[in-house]
Order: structure tokens, then C-alpha cells, then sequence
């Protein structure tokens, strides 16, 4: 008793995110099809989270069974499934690995972290390559506010109530979760705020990354981000990032 | 008596190439468009070159001047013209920079160095966010294949009749050009082929992409290049790789 443990990497730029919802085109839609095809028979898939519309993945992670069943009998073997199934999916999708896991295993429940990386491309003008690829904020962002930036990132690790970095109208058991890494560096004209935590609120790193572009741009210091955790407050923090700039970059789980 | 020079970068996926062509979208046309929604009047753009249909680049230079005369006015300082004109132009074209040069100044006979940067992604599986943007070869180049790689491209730098590496049909006055630098490096599963000249032949990058391949595959080897070069012989050289991977990177003029 097995399943198949994906790793996919999409462009999320048209879907309405991963999960299925009626009348709208997602990623998971897209697996399910390709399953369908290459096994012959309709699969369960369980993705490890639900990323939004217009949001990337250069690894996602979704675990396929036969529909009702918790298991997966296919003659191929793991090696060969990522070619097989990208062959069946469209261009802006692909999987690049595969493996068997036990039968218990749960692709949402058992992930230990998740790590987000947001891309801001910081230049006068618009990049051609950068569209649907990162957020443009036009204004430079000085070394010394990208080294605000830096410092305010570090002071997200921890264990907090992330409820000031969470949308208004969601509703969760907890809004406690434990940042274990948050970085700022800057490649050519993009920068890239990488962070990772045991779990994460609904827009909380489009909001974290929205709160350090306002430290990047001076509107906010460093400073100011125990406060504003502390506040349990989503007035206080900056505006939420567009989708565009997020990307899931890498899942981990319980061994 | 001055005209524009503008620095532009595009996505060349979706345009027939550079030049103006009948009954297909050029960069050229889009450029023309552009120009004339912001200063008014119909100008004359000139290019340094005219990359092929799929090429893509990150600096292309041209100049801009009033239709029929070799100047352009404008009250529009040269500062602001790269945000004024990308707003003109479609998500897949930007212009980045602008300056005045004299009236004397030639986009392509004045060019004393072009850089072209050739991109092939190394890995198993299709990648989404490299479709378009790179050639795609399956098969993993070793370590040992990429060192090959890198002694093929060195052996290119120098002064030589480059006719092996130019598509058949095209004729030119001479085909003797001089290589300056040629490179080869591996970023992540993409491998960067650099190569700067005082000019280039018809297709000769994606040919010396594809005899590079090669050599990186084990079909050939870092050897066989001065033979192949010095053949003078288009068949002895290898495959020409697909539009898609070619970015033109950087062009210097005479100062």
C-alpha cells in the first residue's frame, strides 16, 4: 500500500490557484487530467497547500492515489513518472520528481516547513522577463534600507502570533507560527525575501513582503516590526504584495 | 543635430524578428508605434541588427529621428523618455535607457562589439519557467563534457574565416570575424554560452551553440574545433539550436 509523491513546478500566472473550484481553471484540474491519462483511471490528489491565484511553485508537492483508494498500482516506475506526466500537462506545468510514500502519508499534515521566496524587481522600468514573474517597485531601494530590510527579517524569526501578517477575514484555530529563517538579498535588480516557518497565515508572507518593502523604501524602520507584530493588528503592517512575486520554493516533511 | 539612442529589451517569442517585415509583427513596428504616440510624428528607427524570429534581448540599441531627417526634437528630457515610451509599448518590449548621440551616429555601422548570450537548460524535465527562454536539452552534460565546452569556446577566440558556422543560402562580403571572448558556465541546471565579436554571420551563434552541444554531449570533442573551423565547411560543424535560447546581451560602439 503506496502512493506516488509528486514535485511540480508551475507558473500559477492562469489559474485560480491550485485547488479545484467549479468554473475556474487550477493546477490540481490539470494533474487530475494528466493522472487520468497516463494511469488510466481517476486519481485522488492532495496537494501540501492552497496556493492562491497568479502564485508560482518551483516545488509543490501533491500525492496521487486511485479515486477512494489510498493507494496507487501503476507498472511504471518512479524514475520514468515526472517525464511521463509532464508530457501530459500544458507548458506552464511540469512534474520533475516522483517517489513512493506510504499510504499514511499526508502531503498537507505532514509537512514540517514550507519555504516562500518573494521577488521584487526594483528598476526605473518594467523588464519584459520580470512580467507575471515579480513585483516592479519602481523606486530603488538604497543598500542601507536593503540592509533595514534585512534586519527587519531577522526580527521575524521566532515564535509569534503572526496576526497582524494575516488577511482580514480569514479565520484559523491559531495565528501562532514559528518563523525558523527570513532573508533579504539583492541579485542584479531583483530582491529576494526568502522565508520559512512550520506554517503559514492566509497572505502572510505577500504581507511580510509588502511590510519590508515599506522598510526598504523608508516609509518603515526596522524598528518597527516587534511593534507591529506585537499589535495583532493587520492595519499596522504594510499593504499585501501582488500574487505575481510569490513563489512556494520548497516543502519539507516529517521523516 | 541629434537623434535618440534607445536601449530595449523584448521578448522575442511572439514577433517575427527585429525588422520590419509585411503581414507580421516586428519589434521594429512596435517601436514605430511607440514613437509616434509620444513625440507626435513618424520617426525612423534604425537597429543594430536584425535578430531572427524567437531571439530574444536584453540590451538592443537604436536610434530614433524624425522621419526623413537625421535629428529628432523633442521636449522631453532623455531621463524620462524610457518610462514615456514603455508605456507605449506591449509587456513584451521595454525601453530602459536613452541618450542623445550626434546626427552621425549609425545603430549598426558603428557597432565596434555585439555580446550574444546563448541559454540551454540541462535538466531531465521541462522546466515552465524556461519555456521560451531556453533550449531544453534532456541529456545531462557532465562536469567533464562542460570543461570540453569550455575548451571548445576558447579555441573560437581569435580572427578566423568563420564559414562553418554560417547557414548556407546566406552571402556576405567576408566571412572573417573576430571572436574577443567566448565562455561557458553552468547556472544551476542552465548553461550559459557567452561569446563576443565585431560581428557575427547568419545563425552563427545557435551553430556554435549547437557544435558546443555537442562537444558537451561527448559527440565531439574540444579538438575537433580548429578542424571544424578551419573546414570552412558548414556540414562539419554541429546542429543550429532553436531561436528561443539566443539573447542578445550587450552592443559597444566605437566612442
Amino acid at each position: 500500500m503506496k502512493k506516488l509523491l509528486l514535485k511540480i513546478r508551475y507558473i500559477g500566472t492562469n489559474y485560480c490557484g491550485y485547488q479545484v473550484q467549479p468554473n475556474a481553471l487550477s493546477i490540481q484540474r490539470r494533474l487530475n487530467e494528466a493522472c487520468l491519462s497516463l494511469f488510466g483511471f481517476e486519481c485522488d490528489i492532495v496537494g501540501c497547500s492552497r496556493t492562491d491565484s497568479g502564485v508560482h511553485a518551483n516545488e509543490f508537492c501533491a500525492t496521487v492515489a486511485k479515486r477512494g483508494s489510498e493507494s496507487l498500482e501503476t507498472s511504471l516506475i518512479p524514475d520514468r513518472i515526472p517525464l511521463a506526466l509532464s508530457a501530459h500537462l500544458p507548458r506552464d506545468i511540469s512534474v520533475f520528481d516522483a517517489e513512493w510514500v506510504p499510504s499514511e502519508f499526508h502531503a498537507r499534515y505532514d509537512v514540517l516547513e514550507k519555504e516562500y521566496i518573494y521577488r521584487i524587481y526594483n528598476a526605473p522600468v518594467r523588464d519584459p522577463f520580470e512580467e507575471d514573474r515579480s513585483a516592479h517597485i519602481p523606486k530603488r531601494i538604497s543598500d542601507e534600507g536593503l540592509e533595514q530590510m534585512r534586519l527587519a527579517a531577522q526580527s521575524l524569526v521566532g515564535t509569534f502570533d503572526f496576526s497582524s501578517y494575516m488577511a482580514q477575514g480569514s479565520s484559523v484555530a491559531s495565528t501562532v507560527r514559528t518563523v525558523t529563517s527570513a532573508t533579504v538579498e539583492r541579485v542584479g535588480d531583483v530582491i529576494v525575501f526568502r522565508v520559512a516557518a512550520n506554517g503559514f497565515l492566509y497572505n502572510m508572507v505577500r504581507i511580510l513582503a509588502g511590510t519590508l518593502t515599506e522598510v526598504g523604501l523608508g516609509k518603515l524602520s526596522a524598528e518597527d516590526i516587534p511593534r507591529i507584530t506585537a499589535a495583532h493588528d493587520r492595519s499596522q503592517a504594510g499593504m499585501t504584495m501582488p500574487a505575481c512575486g510569490l513563489y512556494l520554493n520548497r516543502v519539507t516533511y516529517r521523516s
